[in-house]
């Protein structure tokens, strides 16, 4: 399977470490997603919807590690049960509040992302799908981390 | 890029139509989730989680249209505004909800997927990163269309 970015995600952040974890806690920070204008006419209607769901290549993301221990937490979990850019199929997925559309490019906040993350999809997000409040996290539930952005711990080494 | 599915997706549903269109509409349908064993340790803890993101490869969609008609909708809306499979990335994500995990078996419901699909990655549900109740959904919002499966408008045609 061969897949093609359909543009690329801008953010102030040059490197994993210090990039917010979340949009949930990036604390507002903006970005700009610029699509390959051959796409453009697929984002007709987009405009009207707060957040959209980013699907992104994490680029920088080392090889894959299948035990982790994410941001979040002290102890070792399964890749699967983290959010942590080291995954078999390095695929990341994020809501954003989304602020405008200007032609291809699409100003947004809450990123999370390192600068020049090449964009697979745009996807709108809808509260009936997409949102399961109170839905059971495990470790997640327990782990009261005050953390807001990475460090270096999945940063490629040489 | 290239990509490669850690797994298989298990549902009832063996062509498009007739599909449910997204896992709240899926009336709990089960489903099975074969992950290759070689990425097992990977799922250690994820069965603390009701809820998980399945991100999927399209494998049936045809063409990318830019323009479709969602099932939802009577009129024409830009693809990246839709959830329609026939995009230019043919990526989907679906919060189902998880049963049980056995061994590198996952036992969920609430598919929406057809048999067979390609698994590209599985993530834990968690509520403060994903859930965002009352987010404005554009045409979505006016929608009042009760449709809970696929008809054949996104399928492969000769």
């Amino acid at each position: 399977m061969k897949i093609e970015p359909i543009g690329v995600i801008e953010t102030p952040f040059r490197e994993a470490s210090g990039t917010p974890i979340q949009p949930s806690r990036a604390r507002g920070t903006r970005g700009t997603v610029r699509i390959d204008p051959r796409f453009r006419p697929g984002l007709k209607d987009l405009d009207g919807f707060e957040r959209i769901w980013l699907v992104y290549w994490f680029h920088l993301r080392p090889a894959p590690r299948l035990l982790v221990t994410p941001f979040l937490d002290t102890q070792e979990r399964g890749v699967f049960a983290t959010r942590a850019p080291v995954r078999p199929c390095p695929i990341g997925i994020s809501a954003v509040r989304l602020l405008a559309v200007h032609d291809e490019i699409l100003e947004v906040k809450d990123v999370d992302m390192v600068d020049g993350t090449p964009l697979l999809d745009v996807k709108p997000y809808v509260p009936e799908f997409d949102c399961f409040p109170g839905s059971k996290a495990g470790w997640f539930d327990r782990s009261d981390s005050p953390r807001e952005v990475a460090d270096g711990r999945f940063d490629v080494r040489e």
